[in-house]
């Protein structure tokens, strides 16, 4: 198994029915075309991915792929794949011989004992690829430090290593992470560290908690928050995530980020990020239970 | 005009004969096959930049390319173009349509009035992107910072901005350099940080010029080593440069560049590079005078 030092790597979401970030495959032109009326790109396969389904596609009604983006926990829903669906997910992958890219930048948040790494899923080192970030492990954001897992049991059809190309590939393409981030890295993993890492990570975690319960007690339906920095929530009726959006920003100044923008699987929703002081999480609570306190939700 | 910051800019180099590095265009398909016989690929018009041409190529005799990577002061030669080869070079873009990728990398390095930017040449807006770096500028090798100016002026054929494109692919493929490496480039731009930089420049041109004296002499023909810290050394006969490499390396323990990893126009030559410490570059011209100083060269 070899680890690469990267940029942040794109993310790529599962959840809802898209991969957050598809534009750089648009760009080299590997998607086909846009096609409107279904919002979605020609050579994508969308697995749809809402609370009706636990969050989790019907792998049995999946076309094969020649890669598979899946995010866990997830950006945005917060929803986190048990070992049993990660099971059924290498499985599937095996069968139809395609290459897992499993995003697991939020593995840090996680309260349950659901698998951090794809790796805990006896076979796939044949069959996946992990990326993730010290982003959001240890707040570097804009500092641009992440890593890609590459094993060496994975390989093309042909029997070649795909490490071999992907080593060619990105070092022809990036000349590496700069000397200073990966100096950020590697104290980082130091003991000193990483005590401060999960100091940070369980102040996040009560806004976290803080947030989703404040949506709970003003009658929100609400997913997420236990494993991820987010809380995902649907507002009733069929309302557009971004009315909705504009709501929130307009009558309590508060920024959210509308579903819609992860996909068209996100429609109804909005994200709440718990990136925040904890006194200006407290005031958008507040300002939260004004707006929608009087409401019947 | 707009500045951005980028990561490193891959650096192109018009001499010998060969943009330094074309593996990013290989790779996505854009140069054609490799031809073995002329070492060359089929996409790619090579302009050999020779000391009998004076390091410039003769324009009347090149066809027209999409694009024209052009490296002043260049690595490896040190050969800087003088303000009437960059009209020339203007006006043959201009003339046919081409945009010119300029890289001035080493321009703080000069000690001559012959331009140190593409934008002294008027009409040079209209056909020019010049790129550089705080590697050589202020010694960030390794820190990941570099910027390119795509200027308002330059335009497509059917009159839309390059710039528009530029910048969204840019968006699209790459999250920004590290906030930390640009904090850095802020730093280095400041009086204090300018002050420190003409210091260390000045400390490598002296390098440069030790280097430089050496060798003439010991006889040898040498190039640059006025607007570049490197030393651009032809070696008599038709040795191959790997040779030379590997025999300063065997009987001096000196590591050079061999000429020819730059492209078949630098077989014959060795590049010194002026990057050491002042003991280890006295050490240096001692072992060289004691591995040549009895050669008639």
């Amino acid at each position: 198994m070899q680890l690469l030092f990267g940029p942040d790597v794109t993310m790529a979401a599962q959840d809802p029915s898209y991969p957050a970030y598809v534009d750089t495959s648009v760009l080299v032109g590997q998607t086909q075309g846009y096609y409107p009326d279904t919002q979605q790109y020609g050579k994508i396969v969308y697995m749809k991915c809402l609370p009706e389904n636990n969050f989790f596609p019907d792998l049995s009604k999946m076309p094969r792929t020649d890669t598979i983006f899946f995010c866990s926990p997830n950006n945005p829903t917060g929803a986190t794949a048990t070992r049993k669906q990660l099971e059924e997910l290498v499985a599937f992958a095996k069968k139809n011989g395609s290459i897992i890219i499993y995003d697991s930048a939020y593995a840090i948040y996680m309260s349950d004992d659901h698998p951090k790494s794809i790796y805990e899923i006896p076979g796939a080192r044949e069959v996946a690829i992990e990326t993730s970030s010290f982003s959001k492990v240890a707040g570097f954001t804009g500092v641009r430090l992440g890593w890609t897992v590459v094993p060496a049991e994975l390989r093309f059809q042909d029997g070649s290593p795909v490490i071999k190309d992907f080593n060619r590939v990105l070092c022809t393409t990036f000349n590496g992470a700069s000397n200073i981030s990966q100096a950020g890295g590697l104290a980082c993993v130091s003991s000193e560290g990483l005590e401060a890492i999960h100091k940070m990570v369980g102040f996040y975690k009560e806004n976290t908690r803080i947030l989703k319960e404040t949506f709970d007690s003003l009658g929100f339906e609400t997913y997420g928050g236990q494993n991820a920095p987010y809380v995902w929530i649907r507002f009733p009726g069929s309302q557009s995530s971004w009315n909705i959006f504009d709501e929130i920003l307009e009558k309590a100044d508060i920024v959210t980020t509308p579903g819609r923008g992860f996909g068209p699987g996100g429609e109804g929703f909005i994200r709440a990020s718990a990136f925040a002081h904890r006194e200006d999480i407290i005031e958008a609570t507040q300002r939260l239970k004004s707006l929608y306190g009087g409401k019947s939700n």
